[in-house]
């Protein structure tokens, strides 16, 4: 199940390979001690780029979707995780609540929730889907190509709950990214678990934060094993509110742009790499991969070659932008390039799967229209191999993306804290 | 993976099986709920027989060995579980202790030891053998069959711990049943986790009181589903130290025998069920499958056609023995007679298989020489298919396992709960 990724790494990261092998024990206990203290959220994925000498996430998705691009033989993996979940949550529960995404969903999307729904009925609860999309009137009841039905029922809301008419759910799992706001449905659910909690919404949250906290995070841990904390985090900068269609927004973003290729350059020079660097120019709080330019030198900002940095479901909402050091992907699938997805359920690596894009270069977004997604049996595969010499075998460098995914986890874990309304009245 | 079975149930156990199916959301809430107020094994292995009309545990093993034949593909799930354990136990644990059995390790139980050192390896810990053998003066290094080695060294006993010469180890787990009684090595360690606890050996164990926990389970949990509960239930009688070999003790055993045939004849007249009842009589503290007989009949009890009930490994150690309802088995594999183990690690059930064997019946014990074992593959597969109709698919079945695999592990936390010495002092 595991497909055949044409590698070409060599040198650095051999080393940072042996390096996480070696340290297995101390960086599962380093994770243990990082869980006594932190709660994960619900379920996370974690995009992540191995460019050989150097390995990073790009992108954390606290509302993944995808769910069905895991291979079927990891979904005892994924039950048994919502199950430890649910069981710190609300053990007493019987009935679990998903609030989709709003508008008519996508056979992709249809799939991805069906399989969510199957990791949390496995795990032994009833689970069905509230909607909080003001033009759902009534249910509606959608075939699936298995035969199956999915049914969307307007979310309702009494005094300190939410549910639907019969169904009084103890947990209710947010896989909305709340791009357009907060509803006033789910505020002041004092009486249920929101899962991930609202402040995780595309509304409070910034990439920018979380990169910001991931950073703190890749120090330590670079300090724990002995590593330059750079071979494992991007370099980034934010904009604030900017509108890069006027003049006036582009001298932020142009300093930026030059400050952090300079930055990489020269780290590309004390490591010998002879790459050529490039950053990554997307929303601050976008989503869905629209967007997102490639830019390897300042020039390229020049109107009017530079594409318009336009989201394709509507404009950028408020031109707040983060600009993030480009991470080259070396992994491929049959000639195109490739990136892992690391997929968590609480505080466990559950699967993966590879994005994979023909038409796009390795220093370019994946995550874009004409992406294809082959899943990664982690079997065994997402775990080291003590006994097996780093290098000899292709199932070591899936320890190392669980440990980033992971790492990734622990930096959201940190924003959410940093953003929570309740830690923010004690504070 | 997982096996084509010649069942042949019909019936009542569809009725179960379905029952069991409805009720998912409350059984899997029932577990969270015990296991809120109590602790579990860390493992546990359960012998499970199916009848058709009946599904019982017949034995539970507080020390699993045949770790090697659980699928390779459950690794990571018994993985997780071992994180969850250890999550628990010792988070700030780097070190592990694994105490192996006695006396000169046979291929198979180092195959088993080897798996079992690869899954808290994977969990993230230093593990390394600590043998008690008192005859173990040095360490004693073996070569496996794919290449890797297992070295036993002598443990080392200091005040209150036990370790290796420059091995000192957070938690300890015992992979030995201690028949032999409980050694001064393992005694008092004030300040490391022995798991499971002393009092799980068999110099304090009896199989009597593990079913004396499970009967009080199954009622509870019979009234929670709304069943009877000898449908998960085998019924049972204990003799107290009796000599077999003499008349004088023969009476206890007649005369529990023949009641317990009438119980049985009983309830299988209740169900309309036209087998013959029979039943088991085995060492109350005994090991490895050794010295049980099926008794059809009280006559069977006549002397010298009776086998003598002996441990091939020496003779019965006590004499205290237990009689216990015998349940058939209705699964076969290949024409051979079949009956599932389930293996759980912490609250989780992480895999089985079939144990196989060819020359014995479908009344008989087939925990001995000659068996073969049948990897069952779980994915899936121990897991409810809600949207699936209980019957049309094998996979339902093991759901049903499951159930009663954690049934048996709720009873054995019970058990141990029952002879903590340290609760006892509080009682």
């Amino acid at each position: 199940m595991v497909p055949h990724l044409i590698t070409a790494l060599t040198g650095p990261i051999n080393e940072l390979e042996q390096r996480l092998l070696d340290a297995t024990p101390v960086i599962e206990r380093w994770f243990r001690l990082e869980w006594m203290e932190h709660t994960p959220p619900l379920y996370c994925s974690a995009d992540i780029r191995n460019a050989g000498f150097k390995l990073a996430p790009v992108d954390t998705n606290l509302y993944p979707d995808g769910w069905h691009h895991l291979s079927p033989e990891m979904l005892p993996l994924a039950v048994q995780a919502a199950q430890a979940a649910i069981e710190k949550i609300c053990p007493e529960a019987r009935n679990l609540l998903i609030v989709p995404e709003n508008g008519k969903p996508s056979s992709f999307y249809l799939a991805s929730l069906q399989r969510l729904r199957e990791i949390f009925r496995m795990a032994g609860l009833n689970v069905r889907f509230g909607s909080i999309d003001p033009a759902l009137g009534r249910n509606v009841t959608v075939a699936l190509p298995d035969g199956e039905k999915l049914t969307l029922e307007p979310a309702q809301r009494t005094r300190y709950r939410i549910g639907l008419k019969d169904f009084d759910p103890c947990t209710v799992v947010l896989n909305n990214d709340l791009s357009a706001g907060a509803p006033g449905i789910l505020e002041e659910l004092r009486e249920q678990y929101l899962l991930p909690p609202l402040q995780a919404g595309w509304s409070v949250r910034r990439k920018s934060r979380h990169f910001k906290c991931y950073e703190g995070v890749s120090k330590r841990f670079g300090k724990l094993i002995g590593i330059d904390p750079w071979l494992i985090a991007p370099l980034f900068a934010s904009c604030g509110e900017i509108d890069i269609h006027e003049p006036s927004g582009d001298e932020c973003l142009r300093s930026n742009v030059d400050a952090l290729l300079t930055k990489i350059r020269r780290k590309y020079k004390e490591y010998g790499i002879a790459e050529k660097p490039f950053v990554i120019v997307k929303d601050d709080h976008g989503t869905h991969g629209m967007g997102i330019m490639t830019v390897r030198d300042v020039k390229d900002l020049d109107r009017p070659s530079r594409p318009p940095m336009q989201d394709k479901a509507g404009a950028v909402p408020r031109g707040e932008v983060i600009i993030q050091e480009g991470v080259l992907t070396r992994e491929r699938i049959h000639d195109a390039v490739a990136e892992p997805v690391v997929y968590m359920i609480d505080r466990y690596v559950v699967g993966g799967f590879y994005r994979v894009h023909a038409d796009r270069a390795e220093d370019e977004n994946l995550n874009a229209p004409g992406a294809k997604f082959v899943p990664l049996a982690f079997a065994a595969a997402q775990l080291p191999r003590p006994g097996v010499k780093a290098g000899a075998s292709a199932p070591n460098r899936f320890y190392m993306y669980g440990v980033i995914g992971r790492l990734a986890l622990v930096a959201a874990s940190y924003e959410l804290e940093a953003t929570d309304p309740e830690m923010q009245d004690e504070g």
